[in-house]
């Protein structure tokens, strides 16, 4: 068997090197150590990656699939994405290469008067890259707020146009944010949170106070820049928010990214 | 050529008939005849399909393909359609065969106040099943309108949660329903309608009239469906409203059917 | 606090009983025992519904979210599932009731020859749904097998067109089908199984094994269909073949339905 | 009504200039002049934005909705476009501002012996950006074709794994590259083409056309590269190929970038 052809590993003559090379949409069962996440495991939809050299063929895509496997046997942690980053480029032989593991975390949430749990799903990203020996650790998150109109709150003789606003925040930093601190920000912007389980107390009071907590798309985003700019341990961010208009059949949208 | 194997047609001895053999996500571009639709060809993404009996091993899947081409030759009506799920029948030689065409309309909608004028998208298919002789003639519809929510209203001392909510209504009738006037049924339910372009008197109007009509899911529904059994040409109907609750990360969710 | 309006229990004169006013998209941390799936958490999407009588208004939502909080303390089995649609129907006082859960299971896969392991994702469902004292379990598995086309293999003097083909099954039973039973069943249609890391020798084991093995989506659901029939704990069967086909732009597809 | 509040344009103290401030997932119907597509008008999904100076409080989203009518007015070319996005500039009194226009072609194809016609879709993009009295302007292009394993031909004493590959191209210009050339060049890659009505002798043909012209992802997007260096017209490029591996329940993929 060993002497079957490695058709990946030959020349190329196309003289083109390649910015990527590898898999996409790889299942993996991971857990996060306690700062990135809770100790429960959660399944993950991975991308591996690495640059392709002008004089090869392809990518050995099997040697994703193993290093992935080595990386989910002890708890994660960003150092060690940041390790897996540099342990592909040496597997590969390639200048540059990177993972990204995306992953939901649900996570209890008590209705403010009530009491009511239910479970609220993250949406959670942590990626990581290695670069000729330099490598950046990122970590995402998304979750849904609630925003009011301050525009039509101010106009309207009663009532507002309120909705479900998506909020999306990611963070380079070294040794990645506290989740639950990174969640806790997110879950603070706009008008007012969102809950999976609400009795009529619980519905009374949020209802008034988002209606007393106007935002727009840009307070949410500046409020949030504002929140990741005074992290000790954070070097960049990307923060969107997606306010699903219930006026309109499009969304509004801002981006702030810092510093 | 013409001495190629016919691997399909050959015999099957599993004993097994099947209730649909087809294929779907095929393309193609139509165009609606008025009452159905606007003149504007539309790219609709169709399945097809038709019934195997026992004894043989395959579909002739290109036959599907063929139909369809000759399908778009020229203005759809619902007659045409229940034409072309006898005409699948035929060409299969199967008892029962079908088709469902899934495309969108752009409508321009005006502001009531300003004027000012977008596009709104339409979710539509429109769906023909042939069975021994009988055929049936579904049209589905789809659109987003405002829902505000009458509890959260009347608890409340100020303010109102409202969201965008789905409304779709499938109809199956002899000759379909007048399409325009079946999306205007639908934008009518909710508590407002959602515009795409939007001036500040408009939006103080549409929050004033929203906040006027509360309406829950059930309403959504129970409302038309009293709307769509007074239509003279519907024989049944299946209409859902999915409200996008901003104070919650899920959906609320109301079916009605009928008759 | 007590005196709130309860607006979704008041009287509704319209007439309209409704078949299901429920929510969807409601997340939760599910273990499943033993029988159903492995013993680790997995993170379920949730749709949960009851039937509306045409005299009140609307449907308590919350009474739903405490329902499936309750449901979510201890590992499930089918009959917790049904019991959980026997009391949605006493908690909403309605004729019928019921609920279903999504989730991913991933189970490792070792190649065939190498041993190599990765993880393979499996996307599940369970359902159960009361109505007036009867109950009905349903249980749901997809996955990916590879197809190698009949026709096109005995037609051309080399090669063969293959591709990804999504299998489903949807089995009513009482009590449940073991899961990994269910989903080896699956695993065992087309024409090869997939792996998540493949060694070359391993590669050349199955384009080999799946070349001597050609089967139609219509073979697939038919053998399929004969391991579900001799299932003891099998009542119905749904089972779908869905094939990515690598000559087309669109999919092949084929149904059988049972007994 | 004309005293009604300008809450936007209101001054805004946080200190926070935003990247973008815009609205997504609005329908436009469009209608591209002949260099970029056909003649039929097509269903459009639009994102556009503006950047906003720190000092105001939110961006006046209904001009984004007016300034896509006026630009829908007329058939679109790639310089109508670069002006769509300066006037945007200007509109909202931005450094920076842009828009991209998501929509799907029908393009006839013709079975190779046959003749047998059906029609494909191909997934387009037109966008442009205004930065500082300069603009940039992009095209994309997304299709199907089929790949055959080279190390699977290689090792396997019979047959060879294949399947659909997802290959996009993204290129910037001056004035845009005709849309057809581009799509040829696309469709061109790969093992063979993906075709929507094939015949037995059809079949054949491919079957073994694509078995004598294996292709990795890699070799997919390096040829592709090349084809693309050599257009007079483009400027840069960014090339992916993303296979849907029949033997594995992931994708493979590969970026180039150029020049």
């Amino acid at each position: 068997m060993s002497q079957l052809p490695d058709v990946h590993a030959r020349a190329d003559v196309r003289g083109i090197a390649l910015a990527e090379v590898g898999v996409r949409g790889v299942a993996a069962q991971i857990t996060l150590d306690g700062w990135l996440g809770s100790e429960l495991p959660v399944a993950a939809t991975c991308a591996l990656y690495a640059s392709l050299p002008a004089d090869r063929r392809a990518g050995h895509l099997s040697r994703f699939g193993e290093a992935l496997g080595a990386l989910c046997e002890h708890p994660l942690s960003a150092s060690h994405l940041c390790e897996a980053a540099g342990d592909l480029a040496r597997r590969l032989e390639a200048d540059r290469a990177g993972l990204r593991l995306e992953f939901s975390q649900l996570v209890p949430r008590a209705a403010p008067v009530s009491g009511a749990v239910g479970m609220t799903r993250i949406d959670c990203a942590i990626a990581a890259q290695w670069h000729t020996g330099a490598v950046e650790f990122w970590q995402e998150v998304s979750t849904l707020v609630q925003t009011v109109c301050p525009c039509s709150k101010e106009m309207a003789a009663r009532g507002a146009h309120n909705q479900r606003c998506r909020v999306t925040a990611r963070v380079q930093s070294v040794g990645g944010l506290a989740q639950q601190e990174l969640i806790a920000l997110l879950e603070a912007g706009g008008s007012a949170q969102v809950y999976p389980v609400l009795k009529r107390m619980d519905e009374k009071l949020l209802t008034e106070r988002a209606y007393d907590h106007p935002a727009f798309v840009e307070d949410v985003v500046r409020d949030l820049a504002i929140a990741l700019s005074r992290q000790a341990h954070a070097l960049r961010y990307r923060v969107e928010a997606q306010s699903q208009e219930s006026i309109h059949p499009h969304d509004a949208y801002a981006l702030a990214e810092g510093p």
